[in-house]
C-alpha cells in the first residue's frame, strides 16, 4: 500500500495519465517473456520527461519506496519487475521516446532511453549511418534497458557491446538529481568515467533518461557464409584465420551444432538445410564494410580457399545473393524457438576466453551427461566472443517437469565447469534477479564488497531497484 | 616524518632494498618532465609482486600515510608525486614488470603494470599481433599509468582509449586487498564493471598491479598521406570521405598548422616540408589493413581523388615507401619540440565534439589574439577525435616570462570557448594536480559530489594520491 501523501504528490507532479494503478493495465507490466516469475506492484508510472523521471525518484526517495525501471520489457533475467515484498513501483521508459539531435559529421546522436532499438537504427541509415547494436529483441526493446543491462547481440565481435557504443549518458540519480553527462566527445580524462557505472548496473544506481550513441558509416557491401567443421578445435584457427585475412570486416562468427540445424529444419518454418550432408558443427559468418568497390568477395573466397587447404573446413556455402544470406540467418534466428517444441531446456549464457570455448563445450557436454543420460546439450551463440548460450534440451523421454527440476542442480555443474576457465556466468543477459544468488556464489567477496560499498554509496536508501544484482542486505 | 613503527614493519614486509630513502636517490622521482612542480617525500618504495603491493598498503592505511603511485613518471598533470604537507609515500611500479602470459588466439596477454608500454607493443608483435596504443612517451611509460590515466596517443580513431584496450585488472584496493579481475572475456555482464572504475581514476582508488590487454592482428599494409588543406572546415568532409571510403582502415588524422611546420623546419633535425607551397593547414592521415594482398593503395588513391574533385584538398603526397611515411611522421614528432625555442607555450589538451573542432580553433584564436595581440595559436593533433593540443607560443617581443604569467587566465578564456562547445578541458592528459581546480570548476556539482561520494566509500581514509584528481575534502 502506497501512502496517500505520496500519491497526490505525485499526481501533481506527473498527473494522472501517467499513473497506471488498475491491475489490469499493470499486468503486461508484470509478465516477463520467459514467464518464470510474476511481477507484483500497485503503481506503474509512466513520465515523458527527464524532469518528471527527477520529480518521481525524490518523492519516492522522500517515502522510501522502490523503484523498478523498465523498458522494453525483453530481459532474461527476471530485472525489470518488482517482487511480492519490494515495495516498489515500476517506472517504465516507454514515453521517453524521443530522439533528441543527430550529429553526423560528429558520428553521434542523442536518444532518450524509451527509444525503441530499431527506430535508432533506422534513424541512423537515414543519415547513412549505423548504429550497430543488433539482436532478436530490436523490435521491441529500449535502448535505455541495453544500455543498463550492457546488451551484446551479433555484431559484438566487430563493434563491442553497448558499453562501447555509449559516449554519454543523462542520468537521474537514486535522490532525484539529474545528472547531465551527454557528452559527444571521443576522449574526455577528466575524471571518474561514471557513465561505465551506469552502464550494465541494471537500474540499480539511477534512471538512464538519455544517451549520446556512437554511430558508424553504414556499411556498403557485406558477405555471408555457412562452413561446415568437424571438430570444434578447428573453428579456433578458423576464426584468427579470417581476423588475419578479412581484418575488421568481420562481423559475426556464430556457432550452430547439427542438434540446432536439425531442430529448426522440424519446427522452423521455412529453413533450409544451407549444405548436403550433416556435420557435427557449423560455423555462420559475416563480413562487411563501409567502402563501396571493396574487394571483400575475393577476400572471402581466399579465405575460404585457404581455410579449405588447411583441412579445416569440409564443406562451406557463400551467399550468392541477400535472399541466401537471409536465409542463413533465418537458421540462426530459429535456434531459440526451435527448442521449445523439444521440450524442457535448461539454459545457459557463459563466456569464457575464445581459446577456451571447444574445452569448456566438451568438459560441459560430458558432466551433464553423466548427470542426466540422454541429454542434448544445444550450445550455439557468439563463439567469436567467447560467448555460449549453453542450452540442454531434455532427454526425448523424460517428463518434462521433471526435467526442469533439476534446473539448479545442472546450473551449477555447468557454472562451476565455466568458473574453472575464469569464465563468466552471464555474458550478456546479466544478473537481474534470477542470478542474482548465484552470481554471489562465483564473485570474490573482495568484489562483491567494492559493488556493496558502491551501492550503498550511490543509493544510500537503496530505493533503486531493490533486490536486483545486489543481495538486499 | 614516517613513524618508525611503519618504517621497521615495511622493512620486515618487503625488505630494506625495495626502499628507498637517500634524498639523492629520491631525486628522480621527484622531478617531472614539465618540471612546473618537484615532489616532495622521504620513501620510495619498489614492491617486485602484488602481495608486496598489499602488504605496503595495509601498512599505509594502518597509520594513514598517503601513497602516490609512480609509473613510468611521464605525466603531464603532476599526478604522480606527492606535494609538501601531502604525508605520502611513492609507490614506484617499476620493478612490477612481467608480463604474465599471452594468448594469441584469444587476443590477449597478461602484463603486470610495471612493464613499458614499447615492451608490450614488441611482444605482441612477436606473436604476429598488434598492441595498438601509441604515443610519444611509448619507450618509457608504464602500462599501469597508461591504464591509471586512460592514455590516448595516435591510433585512437581506430581503436579507442587505452579504456578500450583492457579486458581486465588486478588491483590493490585502498585497504590492502587485491581484487582479482583478471578476466580475459569479451563479454561479462555480471555486476558492476569495476574495472572501468579504476582506468582513467590517476590512482586515487587503488593501484593497478596487472591487467589482461585487448590484442589485434598485425598490420600488414599500410599508406600514409599529407593533405594541404585550405579551409579548416574542409577537414570535416575530407574525414567523413576517409571514414566511408577507407572504413575501419582510417587509424590516424592528424591536424597541424603552417606554423607547426615552419617552428619544425626551422627548429627540428632532418624535418622536409613534404608539399610545395604553403597552406594554412595539413592533415597527415594514415590507413592500415590487418590483411596481405588488401586494395588499401587503390582505395586510398580513389580517396584522394574524389577529395580533389570535391575541392577538399589544394595539394597531396601519398608515401611511396617507408622512409617517406617516417619522414611525414617526424614532422608530426617534432611539433612539441619545436614550439620550445620559440619561447613560451601555454598549453591546452581539449577536445570537443569532432564537428566543432573548426568553431572551436576560430573562436579560441580571436579570443586570445584579442586578449595578447601578437600571440601565436598553434592548434594541432588527433583532429579524427576531437582532441587538439590548443599550444599558444608568446608574442614573438613579448618576456617570456610575463607571458607565462598570463597562464591561468588564458587557460580561462580557452576553457570557457572549450565548455561552451559541451567539450573536454582534457581530453588526454588526465586532471592530477595541475588541473584539479580548473576541473572543479567546470564540474557540475552533481558531478562532482557523485565522484566524491566514491571517493570516500572506496577510499574512506583518502590515503590513494591524495589531493589529485579529487579536491580534498
Amino acid at each position: 500500500m502506497l501512502p496517500q501523501k505520496f500519491l497526490s504528490d505525485l499526481e501533481v507532479a506527473i498527473g494522472v495519465k501517467a499513473m497506471i494503478t488498475n491491475q489490469d493495465d499493470i499486468a503486461p507490466y508484470m509478465i516477463e517473456q520467459r514467464g518464470r516469475f510474476i511481477g507484483q506492484t500497485s503503481l506503474v508510472v509512466t513520465p515523458a520527461t527527464t524532469q518528471e523521471v527527477s520529480d518521481i525518484v525524490k518523492l519516492c526517495a522522500e517515502h522510501s519506496i522502490g523503484i523498478v525501471p523498465q523498458g522494453g520489457h525483453t530481459g532474461l533475467v527476471s530485472g525489470g519487475i518488482p517482487f511480492a515484498g519490494d515495495n516498489a513501483i515500476v517506472l517504465s521508459t516507454s514515453r521517453l521516446n524521443k530522439i533528441r539531435t543527430i550529429d553526423p559529421t560528429n558520428n553521434t546522436m542523442v536518444v532518450e532511453s524509451g527509444c525503441i532499438l530499431q527506430t535508432i537504427q533506422e534513424h541512423a541509415a537515414q543519415h547513412d549511418r549505423l548504429f550497430p547494436l543488433s539482436l532478436g529483441a530490436e523490435g521491441s526493446c529500449q535502448i535505455g534497458g541495453n544500455i543498463a543491462t550492457n546488451a551484446g547481440g551479433i555484431n559484438v565481435i566487430r563493434y563491442g557491446n553497448t558499453r562501447q557504443l555509449v559516449l554519454g549518458l543523462e542520468v537521474v540519480t537514486p535522490t532525484g538529481e539529474i545528472w547531465n553527462g551527454l557528452r559527444a566527445l571521443q576522449k574526455d580524462n577528466t575524471g571518474y568515467d561514471l557513465k561505465q557505472l551506469y552502464i550494465g548496473s541494471e537500474g540499480t544506481l539511477g534512471i538512464i533518461t538519455a544517451a549520446v550513441l556512437q554511430l558508424f558509416p553504414k556499411p556498403k557491401e557485406q558477405q555471408t557464409a555457412v562452413l561446415a567443421i568437424k571438430e570444434l578445435e578447428d573453428a579456433l584457427p578458423l576464426l584468427n584465420l579470417a581476423q588475419s585475412m578479412l581484418g575488421d570486416a568481420l562481423t559475426s562468427f556464430e556457432l550452430l551444432p547439427r542438434i540446432g540445424i536439425d531442430f529448426s529444419l522440424k519446427h522452423g518454418q521455412g529453413v533450409v538445410d544451407p549444405i548436403e550432408g550433416q556435420y557435427d558443427w557449423y560455423i555462420l559468418m559475416e563480413a562487411s564494410v563501409a567502402i563501396t568497390h571493396s574487394n571483400l568477395k575475393d577476400l572471402f573466397q581466399n579465405y575460404l580457399e585457404t581455410a579449405f587447404e588447411k583441412n579445416w573446413v569440409q564443406d562451406g556455402v557463400l551467399a550468392q545473393n541477400k535472399s541466401q544470406s537471409d536465409s542463413f540467418w533465418l537458421l540462426r534466428e530459429n535456434i531459440t524457438l526451435c527448442q521449445k517444441p523439444e521440450g524442457g531446456s535448461i539454459k545457459h549464457d557463459i563466456s569464457v576466453p575464445v581459446s577456451s570455448v571447444p574445452a569448456f563445450i566438451k568438459t560441459a557436454n560430458e558432466a551433464v551427461r553423466k548427470m542426466i543420460p540422454g541429454i542434448r546439450p544445444h550450445p550455439f551463440g557468439h563463439l567469436g566472443d567467447g560467448n555460449i548460450h549453453y542450452n540442454l534440451s531434455q532427454p526425448i523421454d523424460m517428463n518434462k517437469e521433471d526435467y526442469l527440476n533439476h534446473w539448479e542442480e545442472v546450473n551449477r555443474i555447468v557454472h562451476d565447469i565455466v568458473h574453472s576457465f575464469n569464465g563468466s556466468i552471464s555474458a550478456e543477459h546479466g544478473i537481474g534477479r534470477v542470478k542474482r544468488d548465484e552470481n554471489q556464489y562465483y564473485k570474490s567477496a573482495v568484489e562483491m564488497q567494492l559493488m556493496q560499498n558502491i551501492k550503498t554509496a550511490l543509493d544510500p536508501k537503496g530505493i533503486m531497484n531493490p533486490g536486483k544484482l545486489i543481495p538486499v542486505s
